[in-house]
Parts: structure tokens; C-alpha cells; sequence
């Protein structure tokens, strides 16, 4: 049984909320459960240095928590002079997952930068970050689209992510804080939508698991970004 | 004329919105029109290490902008590796402003922090950090009485923070972006219930100003202060 | 009665000596009674980024507590490798002030950097520094006229400040360490030769300050700073 | 065909030098091909803050490059002042991947800490450090048992790791730079000796991957594991 | 013929002012002719955590330039974010040789630390360092004295330093900037009241120096030094 | 007698191997007894900025210990997030010895970086580094002058340097960690091929040492240089 009641397969109530922020060329808050992080998408009309001269544009990612969106209040990052490695190791995901879905020659000499900044943490960060940065990303496209900065689309792709991990035994979908801290594995499932896979980072916190296990973990993961997917367009049509 | 249409002396719509997120002792949402800072305090048993020994609280603030609350996005100061002087400036302000109503030996052993973070800003972060600060630190103050962690409230008054600036020759009060990037003078005032003053920054952008000019500031905070001291009021009685 | 002897309204022996090093543009020894600040001008023939191609100049402060100038050895910040937050507010304070009365366009595309650094303290450093700082800018920009370098005086005006506060009771003018350490309001004001102000920062350490106590300590302060202009002024002469 | 001409389920020639430096309880110098990579184990009787008195050891990992391991010089982090996001990353990866057949309470209060650094870098360096650093970490254990600091063997599973990716097309085993450089998919196995998975990560550079690649995937990784866990065991019997 | 009309194995005007500041336990301004540097001696009741429960004291030293006391301005270590190199290595000189003629355990467990801060620079400022700080650690250890807080004194001898080099082919006594931005070879020599070396420090910048020359050079430290150690004593005397 | 029993003006073995790896245009393995220390060259078509259109080449060196080179384990300086006041000293020492024998205008608008990484560590690892550096700067010369970017050869000499020291009253050459940790006084001399000194630096940890010692030491150091010198040439033959 589930702390919440859940079933295996079920994902915690899921809530997309474009616009939340007005500066932001696009401004999302996306809730998994008592998750909550405003991802926005800025656009700069530049490149980083090692793109230089390269005619293409970029996409990355940082990642930030609020001190106290954690049961127990974190230090600050920019107070202790620098980001932690779980952090840049997320930003880095973040970035790489979306870039997968983007033509970075069509979308020119500049950079869209995604923020996901967590305001509530309760398990599952990472994807709701990129599940809802991706449709803070279709904004700012968009935007420079209608403000006919760019000619075609550069994004042919959607992505999503969920986690899986093995509670108490048996895999689950979508883990809360208090089943993340207890699972024996963990695991991130980044897929796009034709069903493949774009980052897969399984670990073994408690036991390791096995090949079987791997193939359930994976199966509930399908489910998830299959729902996450079908949320993301519908929120896009609105 | 002011942009929004505003008369000289009329505050921005301005909301408190408690329990905002569920972890912090205190959290508080304050919006100042469009300026949107999120404030938590946060309650920690252990104090300073320069307060070792003194049998007393402290009370103090960090303050933070999300890179897009900003017309244009601002670096992540966590990336930076440090903290501006401005960022540093404003939570040494929030902090004292608030000690200046708490009886730190009456608190205990234990350090209360206020986080305030800018999820959107259009003119008088500051401000609204200080007077949203003040709900969450209340908030925070009757966690503990509800614990019975301490007997007697160790708050002995109320404050609120306005800015008031002169406006292309005209003192206003509470300034958003749009006249604040383009004021002459500015004037940051924290005030407390008996009408004294707890800190007052005024600065020059432009021209210095005369002392008629001030008394006529003072006299627009004084107004705004009053305002926002009966809101808290209000909304810590809900 | 002020540990000094001194009359409320008195300031404390005040000395500037110009010429204090040989190498930099300006270079001013400023004394308030026992505070000793080192306040050099320094002319650079470039602009920070943010002026790039805006056709005007930049006047910055930075400013520095030698490691044994108080009365406890504190740290050096330069080994610490960061300025602590107090160091930050006092430059960019400085700074503002300094530049209220320079017209950037006339400078041309040159950076004067007041350094103010702190041989000896015994409070009122802040005050001390702007007030020899103005006597650095004025030699540096003399230099620039001498060597023809600009035509016209980009300075178009005067400043000094000085500290007000109330100590045990009494609003008094110009509080040296051991009054400074026990007063329970403190005020930096910075006027210019005409009266005005340039910067106010009052901050109640122990009690709120009534308008009345504002008016009196702003009183003191324009007799102060009063005198510390003339005393610029005749220095300048010489 | 791959540019080494190797079977696509074909390791590199692997070595692993144990007690390749003198002072380190553990020392490896382990080559996977032209990749070297020296893992030192280091042993000391305490234990980070975060385990002050729960009466456990802990076991971690360092990571880095030496400036020119690599085709281009990079820079020194050192003289960075900061490790980088890829660096964190993999010294994470290394820690959890150890950890994972430790049992950190028989190994008593003390640390001991694996630092990898590459000599020379021709992909696959973490997988290549995961594999050596395993041998210093049973080397390090050793030591203690013969210096009967600890009375069993905390050591209870074997791991080792490997690379997988699809390289123009075709899944291979154990990518060399030349491959890495420009493969489509890149995955990091790590198993352990009864074929579990203890972390999993797979990065679609390219293109994402279909279920039925990442299991052709998984069975290169399987057997690329298991011969160097066959290594791994010849060499600590010797 | 040197830039200053002296002689070879002349030295520049030295001045040593002792209570140059008030807090230090000992405070020296050392003149070397336009160098001019202020050392101060701070006593603090306890050791770097290295020498923990060693039961003796330690003496270490601190360097800097302030941003105009050269030609040019230089950046200011503390905004820099960092000590530089040659900062490093001069403090650590210092230090050590100021160790030299101290017994650490009869100082008890305490620090002193000799903060050096040049004012002006104009070649040799860490000879003069050393020289004046010699005098300041002389004030320092006569204060515990009179304090009764140490009973014997633990300094042992006398130390100076002074630089040589050759300047236009010729060996030449104590360089001045002018001399020293040219010199060929430089060097820096602690001497004690023995005529024993404590610190040799000769770098060749332009063509190495052969044994020959590096006799002459130390025959001109050897009486540069002597009349630093007479200038040391009788100032120390007063 | 020494530790090792080698006789008082004897070396450790000494072994030099070129190509030790494959990336670097040059690559040595330096071995002094057990100290052992990669020396890489790398040459890059770009000059630091302050050699900006000199029409100049630039040499400069790193040096860094891995964190197990030596007895106990060091913190890793990048992990640390500033290299160490040593490492600085050492780096910068290196830096100069060799250019003092490379005619910067002749190698070009290019910098040849030597990067000194500490593998073992037994004492004189900044003699290792400068005499292996010295074979490595030559092995990228040779590149530059096989791949035509440069058509004469800019090194116009030869260096190697060596320690000396007293260790229990007796001077030695070449002194190991036993011997070194404990020697009263320690210098590192580097000289050229023509006998002449390059860097003198003498420390007297214990007791200064005399004029005779002085001479002593020398005597020792140029035998010990001239055979190292000779050992660099014949490996550079082969």
C-alpha cells in the first residue's frame, strides 16, 4: 500500500500551468502532487562561447530549490559560493533532455535558457522540471514564431519524465518524498513520443535490481510519460 | 500622471497570502501589484556561532531574485558563486528591520531565518519582503507557542516597509518598475505601529533632495506604512 | 556627557591632508579624531562593460578595513575571498554619493576609482571616507584639467557626510567607536553644498526614532556637514 | 566496423596493477586500452559531519583529469576554483556505485575515500575507474583486516562497469574516444557479480533509443561486465 | 650610476615609527625610503587547528598592497575573490622568517600575526616587511611581558632582510622600482644578528648569476643587513 | 649516514622516459628514487592577455599533487576551490626556470604550458618538475620545429635543479622525505648548463646556516645539477 492511497501505476495529480510569471517568454508551474516548480524559458539573442561562429542556437537548463521548499530548510546556494553536484548534475539532465528535441540550426544564433526553480519539494523534481519545462520551451518557440524571429519550428519532438523506483518490493510509479526516501531504487525515465527512450538513470540506493525488475520499472514509466505527454498537448491547445 | 493611473499617495493593490507552501513555520505569499516575493521563516534550534553562549535568538534574512522575475533574465547568483551587493545589501536590511521588533532573549536558543524570494518583480521587492517577512515571522512565532516551545511571544510590535520616491518632480508613494527606473529620488521606509521609524535609505538617483522633499516623502510613508500594518492585521486575525 | 568631553552638537577634530602618496591621481589622508582613512583617486582610460559605447565616464569606490585597524584583528578579506556584506554596502554608498555630483558625459570614457581604505577606526569611517573621498576626486580631476585631457570641470558641486545619532537618550553629532558601539539609532547623512540631501541611512539598533528625533538628528547633521565643506574647501586652496 | 577494428562485443585489452603507488592502502592502475586511470583507496578514522555518531563508516569517491589526459588541454580545476559539473557527476556515480557492496556499519567509524585520476583519457573513463577503484577499495579492506582494525570483511558483492553505446548504427561494447566522440547513444553500466544492475545510465546524444536497442544494449553491457569482473578477481588473487 | 645618485652599497633612507596605530599590541610604519609600509602585531588566545593541544604558540604573517600604492592601480585581492600568487608567497616569507627567531613553545598558545600592508610601493616592500615586522613582533612579545602573560621571552636574535641585484651589469644594495623593474638578478636575503642566513631568495630574470657574482651580492646584503639590525636596536631602545 | 645510505653528495637513481603518454607534444616521467612526477607540454597558438600584440611567446608551468601522492592523504585543491599558497610557489618557480633559457620572441605567438603532476611523492618534487619539465619543454620545441611552426629553436640552454639541505648537521644532496622532513635547512637550486644560477631558495627551518655551509651546499648542488644535466642530454639523444 501506498502512503497516498495510490495504485502502482498511478501518477499524482498533475497540474500545468502556462503563464504563471509575466517577464518570461515562457512561464510554467507544474505540479506533481505537493510538487510544485515554475519552470520559465528565456530567450537571449546569443550563444555561449564554444558555439561561436558555429550558426546555431542553444538550450540549457538550471535548476535551483528555494531554501525552504524542503521539509528541512537547505542552505542557500548562492550564500555558500556554489551550486551543489546534485544540482548541476540535474540542470545537466534537464538541458540534454530538451536539447534532444530541438533542431539547434533552425532555431538560430540564440539561446533559450530554462530556469526550474522549486517552490514545494515533495519527491520528484527532476521530472517535473522537465515535463514542465518542455511546454515552458514550446512558449518561447512559439514567441518567436509569432514575432517571426524564426521561419519553421525547430522542435520536432515532446518529451517527458517520471520516476519509477522499487517501494517496499514492488515498483511503483511516480514516488512522493516519503516513498523516494525509503526506495531501494530509483530510477528517471526521460522518453519522447514515439516511445523512446531519451535518458534513462537507473540507481540502486538500497538492493540492486534485476533485469525482470528493470523491465517493470520500465513498463510503469511508459504509462506515466504516455499520460504526462497527452497533458502536455492538451495544455498546449488551450 | 502616474503610469498605472494611480493617485500619489495610493498603495498598489497589495496581497498577503499565508501558508503558501506547506514546509516552513511561516510562508507567506506578498504581492505589492505585480511584485510577487515569497517569504518563509523558518525555525532552526541553534544560533550563531557569535551568539554562542548568550542565551539569546537571532532572527535573520536571505534574500534571492529567481533569474526570469526580471524584465530581463538576471545570473543565477548560485552559478555566479556569489552574492551581489545588492542581494546582500537588501537581506541585511529585511534582517535588521525585523530584529528591531523581537525580544531575542526571549526566543529562545533557536534562530528564526526568512527567506524571501522574488518570483516576480516590478518595483519594491524590499518592501514587499519586509512586510510579508513580518506575517511569516508572526507565523513562525506561534508555531513555537503552539509547541510550547516558548512561553510568551517574544514580538512586541508590528512593521511594515513602503517606498516612496519623487516622480518626475512629484513625491509618490510605492513605486513600481516603470516610475522607479525613472525616479530622481527613492526612498526606502520601514516603520513600526507607534509611527517610529526602524530604517530609513533614501538615495538620490538623480538630484538631491531638499528637506521640504522629505518631510513631504515622510509624509506619503507614513500613509502607506499605516495601510499595510492594518493588512497585516487583518490577515493574521483570519 | 559624550565620552570625549565633546559638546552634543561638536564634531571631532577633522584633518585633511592631500598629497598623502605619491602615485595615484588624488590621494588624501582623512581624520575624524582617531579614524584614519586613506582615500586614493585613481583615473583609468576605460569604462566598465556596462558604459561600453555610451560615451560617458564612471566614478566607482571600493573600500577596505586594514586587518588590525579595530580594535579585534578581523579577518582579512582578501584571504577570506569574499568582501563581507558590510564592505559592499559602504563602497557602493560611497560610490552613489561621489557620483551625485559629477556630470559622467563630461568625464569622457575614463574610470576614477576612489579607493578608501581604513588605516585606523574609531568609528564614523563611512563618513569619513566620502568626505576625503570628495578631496581625491577633486585632485584626480584637477590632474585630468592640467593635462588637458578634459576642458571642463565635470564636478559640479560639493559633498560631505557625517554621523548623527542618539546615544543614551541624546541625539549627538559625529559618534566616535564608543559611542557608536552603545547608540541606539544611527544615521549616515550625506548632503551637498546646497543643502540637500544625497543619502539618508538611519537605522534604529536599539529603539524606533520618532519624527522629532529625526528632525533633531537632521539638524546636527547639517551643521556638520557644514563644516566638513568648509574644511574641504579651504584644503582645496592651499 | 569500429575504428580499432574490434568485435562490436569486444572489450579493449584491459589491465589492472595493483600496488602501482606505494603510500595508499589500495592502489590501481587500471587500463582500459589506451584510457589510464590511477585509483588510490585511502583510509582515515573518522567520518563526515553527516555521520557523527551513527556509528557507520562511509565510503567515497574523487574524480579527475589530469590538464593534458586529454587531445586539448584543459584547464586545471584547481586553478578553476571549482570542480565541474561532469567531474561532480562521475565522483557521484563512483561513491554510490562502491557503496552499493559495502556494509558501511561492519566497515566501523572511518572513511575510506577512492581518488580516480586519468593519466590518459580515451573514453571510458568512469567505467574504467568504477572497475579499478572496486580492486583499490578490496585492497584498502585488506589492509585493514591484516592490521585487524576490522574483524570482517564489509566487502560483500563485486561490481564493475562498463560502456555501451550505438556507434553508426550498431549497439558495441566499451566505447574508445574515437567512437564516443560521435556515437549516437552512450550508456554506463555498472552490475554487480549475480547480474544486477547497481546504476544505469544512458544519454541519448543523438537519437533517443528504442526498447529493443537498449536491450541489445544490455547484453553487450552484461557481457563486457562479466569478463572484467573475471578480471578483477584473477588479479586480487594473485 | 644608480637612478637615486647612490652609492652601490648604499642603502635608502630607512625610518622605523613605532605606535604608528593605537589597537595593535605592536604597530610600526617601516619607510624605506618612498616604501612604505605599516606592520602591526596582533596577539590572539589561540592556535591553527593543526597545532591543537601541542602546547606552543605560532607566528604568521599577512600581506598586501593597497590597490594604489603602485604606479598603477592594481585590483583589489579582496573584490578579486582571491590572494594571488606572489601575495601568497610573500606572507609565507614572512612568516617563516620571523619564526626563525622565535621559540614557539615558550610563547604559550598563542598567535601573533604580523599583518603587512604597503601604503606605497616602490620596490623592496618585502624586506621591508620583514624589517619593520621584526620590530612589531619585538612590541608584541613586551606587551605579554608587561602583561605577565608570558614570563620568558621568547625571542631569540634579530632578523633583517634587504634585497640586492644587478642592476646595468653592476652588484647594487637595496633596489629601488626603478631598479628593480630593470634588474637582471634579484634577490632577497634574511640575515640574523649572526651573520647566518635565514631565507636566500635569488632569481635570475635576466641571465643567471655566477658564483662570483652571487659572493658579492651576498657581501652587500651582509652590510645592508648590519645596518638594519643597528637601526633595530636603537629604535627598539627609545 | 642517510637513510637510504647513499653517501652525502650521491643522487637517488634518477630515470627520465620521454612519451610516457600519448596526447601531449611532450611527456616525461621524471623519477627522483620514489618521487614520481608527470611533466606534460602543451603547446597552444595563443599568448596570455597581458602579451597581447607583443609579438611573443609565453612559457608557464602548473604543478599539483594527486591527493594520495603522499604519506597521509591531501585535500584535493580542486575540491578545495583554491590551489595553496605551495602549489602557487612552486608553479610560479617553475614558470621562471624555464623560461630563462627560451627566447620567448623566437618560439612565436604561442604559450607551451608544462603541466608538473606529483604521482609519488618521497621529497623534491620541484626538482623533478623543473628537471623533467625541462626535457618535456624541449620535446614540444622539437614538435614545433618538425611540424615547421617555428624555424629556429628558441631554448638557448639547459637547466636542472636539485635540493640540498643539512640533515643532522651534514650537508647532502638530493634529499629524500626521511631526510627531508627533518633537515635543518633546505635549498633548491637551479642552474644552467654553463654553471650559473638560475634560482637560489634557501629556508633555514631548523637553525640558519653560515657562509661556509652556504658554500658547502653549492658545491654539492652544482655536482648534483651536472649530472642531471647529463642524464637529460643522453635521454634527448636517444
Amino acid at each position: 500500500m501506498r502512503p497516498s492511497g495510490r495504485a502502482v501505476d498511478e501518477l499524482r495529480k498533475v497540474r500545468l500551468t502556462r503563464h504563471y510569471t509575466r517577464h518570461a517568454e515562457g512561464s510554467v508551474l507544474v505540479e506533481f502532487g505537493e510538487t510544485r516548480v515554475l519552470c520559465t524559458a528565456s530567450v537571449e539573442g546569443r550563444v555561449p562561447r564554444f558555439l561561436k561562429d558555429r550558426h546555431q542556437g542553444w538550450v540549457t537548463a538550471e535548476y535551483g530549490m528555494l531554501p525552504r521548499s524542503t521539509h528541512q530548510r537547505m542552505q542557500r546556494e548562492a550564500s555558500n559560493g556554489r551550486q551543489g553536484g546534485r544540482t548541476l548534475e540535474i540542470q545537466r539532465l534537464i538541458g540534454r533532455s530538451l536539447r534532444s528535441v530541438v533542431d539547434l540550426e533552425a532555431l538560430g544564433e540564440r539561446t533559450i535558457t530554462i530556469d526550474c526553480d522549486v517552490l514545494q519539494a515533495d519527491g520528484g523534481t527532476r521530472t517535473a522540471a522537465i515535463t514542465g519545462g518542455y511546454v515552458a520551451l514550446v512558449d518561447a518557440v512559439r514567441f518567436l514564431l509569432d514575432k517571426k524571429q524564426i521561419k519553421t519550428n525547430p522542435i520536432h519532438g515532446a518529451i517527458a519524465a517520471v520516476s519509477v523506483g522499487i517501494y517496499r518490493g514492488t515498483p511503483v510509479l511516480d514516488l512522493e518524498y516519503a516513498e523516494d526516501s525509503e526506495a531501494e531504487t530509483d530510477m528517471t525515465v526521460v522518453m519522447n513520443d514515439v516511445g523512446h527512450f531519451v535518458e534513462l538513470q537507473g540507481t540502486a540506493e538500497g538492493h540492486a535490481f534485476s533485469p525482470v525488475e528493470l523491465s517493470q520499472l520500465l513498463d510503469l514509466a511508459k504509462k506515466g510519460v504516455n499520460e504526462l505527454l497527452m497533458q502536455q498537448s492538451q495544455v498546449l491547445k488551450a
